[in-house]
């Protein structure tokens, strides 16, 4: 069969080939037939290299939660900004040390330029702190060399050891911090090895190196400008080469513009690095830092504990979305919302058949599913190791392949459901249309989706759609941010005044139906806009635990703070109703 | 400096490393030191792979899209569906044979079980194309044997082996199809490399392989379990191993799980593949199959010709989005919104220089700049060659890091702009600002939006806000789909009639437009409600092309349709206004 491609015509003659600018000459590497069998030493730099690259930076009180979320997870070095560039990163460095919010075997790193007011003013930062990393870094590469410092290499060289020589001196200013050193020579893959090599032992020591006290040399790939195994090289390279290997750290810092930093990390860190830097769910500059996140868990699905907790998976990604104001891709590893599903009829029926057997070995062992090795075709985790949980997604085509069901919604209702939603009511139209057959139309899509999530329009006073149902509220909020709501709620046949407080709204009304002996937990709130009627509606979606069953629910109203509250009550009327019939089921 | 990283107390018990499941030992591997020089065979599988993971599955119109864009960038293996399980691929198929829509150098690709009912129809579905591969797949993993199939090593080849036989008797069915065959043993990477390469072998006989006519055999990574150096290794192993390798065409299809695909996918062409199979931005099932704009671009970056024409990037990936119902996500290599800003004053000074010296360069050797070879600091590609163009953004800080431009437009006046714009205004709002500091209240910068995109509110006649105005517009639609709009439009100081045809509003304004000596071309069309004054009302955004100026605009109306005129006419009135702007400069 003749490969009939024709050239494309994109301007090839302005690139050249990586290995015609750089060398990386390794024949006899070992890294390939080596296997990673513990966690590396993770540098979390959400903070500063990730909050860097955002349209919109962290404001304090962002900054304030990626940091908590950081150490609640489990990472233990965290570089919390620049700043000596930034009042905001100094201003945040400050308070955390002020407030005393770092824990005692955490510590925080800062990252500074070779200049002495920008040393100065970094060793300013870190006072009082009880260790610190100081992160020092000049560019190093040819192309930097040549069109950004005009000099060569004895002058980058220069550079560094000045500002080294001033770090020390600052040390004097700052007696009670334990301070630790970090080396980048950035741009270090674009950048001759043997220089990057002379550069990193002269830096080892002129920042006092030794093997009790050893620097951190930081390899990053600022660009990432060849396939992941040249990088693994260089490495392997740099780590059999280092004067003192034994005073190194040896550290990577991959990005990802070829989309391989993951495979960069993985592959350099079988070639010897000790420590690896990285962002959640890898945000950072243009395509990204490694994303920590897929590291950690391709860690875990090989036996090996990350060190880091990632088993409220979802929290984490709420967080750091808030954080960043950017969202997680539905294809994101390990995380992203159409990472556990499943469309296919075959895939889905090996699925069934993996959990059955597992069922079945476990019974035979003696033992609970979760004592067996984990062993489910398409399904390369455990989703609820995670926090998770599998969806087997059944589609359902609309009539004439004029579109899906959320497609439908949106264009007939302006209604935009969230990912995760789509799939669950994809379950619930085709647990409805599985007898007619697989085409629906949108008029039944729209019924489904009313008798569903809606309350049905009330034309008798005994049309009541489930349990409770809200008459009126009101919401008083004093200046400390408490809300203080008071609803007509009605629970079955009786209509009861309840009152609560929460730090909003729906806080409040948790609490209001915890009183009704209802427990409810939020996960996730999404609301938006929208104008399907002539008139200003806004439509809440909230995915509740109400008592232990995982689901969502919809709210529309002219209000949207109303909106929200009647997607709670959806919710719960959806579980208390799931809970009757699950009854009436078993009395028959 | 010591590691206080702790254990997780994640369930590591649940899972075995990759190597304790399955031996692939190649110490003496030559991929490490091999370097890739020429495109690959694609074989773009958005159509059933892509399509097969999505929520809502891709319409026959959209189908439709989706293939002729395969066609016009140059992929020439094309696989379009699973006819026999699926009415819809099975139509589609059958559309573009009766209709002619397959050019005489573009193969399509229908996979299909290897089960007698299926393979029948598959051939049905083929009939009358001049050329096609038939796909036969079955799984061979140690656990799809085990909880699947519930058979020996024996049974999965009698299963193979019967599927090629009857594919053979079908080939009668079909006399005018130039028939081609590819074999899959599904989940490869769960399966022992010497039963793979058994049942390869005895694959490539049954369905009459030879160097002449080659049998594709395609070893997908169905689920990635390992690193993908693992992956590589296996790949070399199996191309030494054919015991006719000359009439194999050895294909890789990698997916995604660990977030190395497009690694796995490098390494294992290095290693001996020939072909890949892929999607656009790495669409495909759970976290996607290995992304073939990624590949293809990382080529072009090599000098490497991909045989792929990627120089309209933003037409690409739009088109995907529209088939797929799926963004691409913000860092998506080579093709994310933010791919080409940079926020860091250094990267912007490093890149500046960058651009000077390469200015420089050009005039110095008498040539243009397009003739140099690329070398620009944090950008590895010039953007210019995918039709996108470098952003420098510099930050705005809100008062009191409340937030940043984007945040608070959202916050208090429901504007949710997209990623583009949001950096398009950060550059308005820092030039206005720039003589005041970098502090900005939430009033200052809506003012500046106002000023920038919206018509002021005009009090007084001679209020007049850019160079043309709408006054009123009506729209008639014929079943044909061809819109007729009429306008009355202010132009300067006269109002005229100005009336067009197009296939919807916008299109028809742009006719307009044209006959007013501007000429428009739409990029990029955003729209969503708003209700932040209680009534509804919708936001529009575009982006447009005008006289050679690339810049959005925004309107803001109770009717979309007027909204999204209004913003083609903020637009145009932007880049007037920028014009004259110049020449008043210009006559200073």
């Amino acid at each position: 069969m003749k490969n009939t491609q024709q050239p494309s015509g994109m301007p090839i003659h302005k690139y050249r080939p990586y290995h015609e600018q750089l060398a990386v000459d390794l024949p006899d590497r070992t890294w390939p037939s080596k296997r990673i069998t513990e966690a590396p030493r993770w540098c979390a730099v959400d903070l500063r290299d990730g909050n860097q690259a955002l349209i919109d930076p962290m404001s304090p009180e962002r900054k304030r939660i990626m940091f908590d979320l950081l150490v609640k997870m489990g990472y233990k070095e965290i570089e919390v900004g620049f700043p000596s560039a930034s009042q905001t990163d100094f201003d945040f460095v400050r308070s955390l040390i002020e407030e005393n919010l770092i824990p005692d075997d955490v510590t925080i790193q800062v990252l500074t330029q070779a200049r002495e007011g920008l040393i100065n003013r970094t060793y300013e930062s870190i006072a009082g702190a009880k260790q610190a990393i100081v992160h020092l870094y000049n560019s190093t590469s040819v192309l930097q060399r040549e069109v950004v410092f005009r000099t060569d290499k004895q002058g980058i060289i220069d550079i560094a050891l000045e500002g080294a020589r001033l770090c020390r001196l600052a040390e004097a200013t700052v007696p009670e911090v334990d301070v630790h050193y970090e080396y980048s020579p950035e741009s270090y893959t674009g950048t001759e090895l043997d220089f990057a090599l002379d550069i990193s032992n002269q830096m080892v020591d002129a920042l006092g190196g030794t093997p009790e006290r050893p620097v951190i040399i930081n390899l990053p790939a600022t660009v990432e400008m060849a396939t992941p195994n040249v990088y693994a090289d260089s490495i392997e390279w740099m780590s059999r080469n280092f004067a003192r290997r034994d005073s190194v750290i040896l550290s990577l810092h991959p990005h990802n513009d070829r989309g391989t930093g993951i495979a960069a990390a993985e592959l350099g860190y079988m070639a010897g690095a000790d420590r690896i830097e990285g962002c959640l769910f890898g945000n950072g500059e243009r395509t990204g830092n490694v994303d920590l996140v897929a590291l950690g868990i391709n860690l875990f699905t090989q036996g090996i504990d990350p060190q880091i907790d990632f088993s409220d998976l979802d929290e984490v990604k709420r967080t750091a979305e808030y954080c960043n104001q950017l969202p997680v891709p539905e294809r994101s590893p390990w995380a992203g919302d159409l990472v556990y599903t499943a469309f296919s009829g075959s895939h889905q029926d090996a699925i069934k058949k993996g959990f059955e057997a597992m069922a079945v070995d476990a019974v035979a062992q003696g033992v609970t599913v979760d004592d067996l090795v984990w062993a489910v075709p398409y399904l390369p985790i455990d989703p609820k190791d995670l926090g998770r949980s599998y969806e087997a997604v059944i589609r359902v085509n609309s009539q004439s392949g004029k579109g899906g069901v959320a497609y439908l919604l949106k264009t007939d209702h302006a209604l935009d459901l969230p990912r995760k939603l789509q799939i669950e009511f994809s379950g619930v139209v085709q647990a409805k249309t599985d007898a007619e057959g697989g085409e629906v139309t949108s008029d039944q899509i729209w019924a489904i989706f009313q008798d569903e999530y809606l309350p049905a329009p009330v034309t008798r006073p005994e049309d009541k759609w489930g349990r409770f149902e809200l008459n009126r509220t009101q919401t008083a909020s004093d200046l400390g941010g408490e809300v203080s709501l008071q609803t007509v709620l009605r629970v079955g046949d009786d209509v009861i005044n309840a009152d609560a407080t929460g730090n909003g709204p729906i806080a409040a009304f948790l609490n209001i139906m915890a009183e009704q002996g209802i427990d409810v937990k939020l996960f996730d709130y999404v609301e938006h806009a929208l104008s399907a009627g002539g008139d200003a509606y806004a439509a809440a979606y909230v995915e509740l635990n109400v008592n232990g069953t995982r689901l969502w629910g919809v709210g529309i109203d002219a209000d949207i703070s109303t909106a929200s509250l009647k997607a709670v009550v959806s919710a719960v009327n959806r579980a208390v109703r799931a809970t009757t019939d699950d009854r009436e089921l078993a009395a028959v």
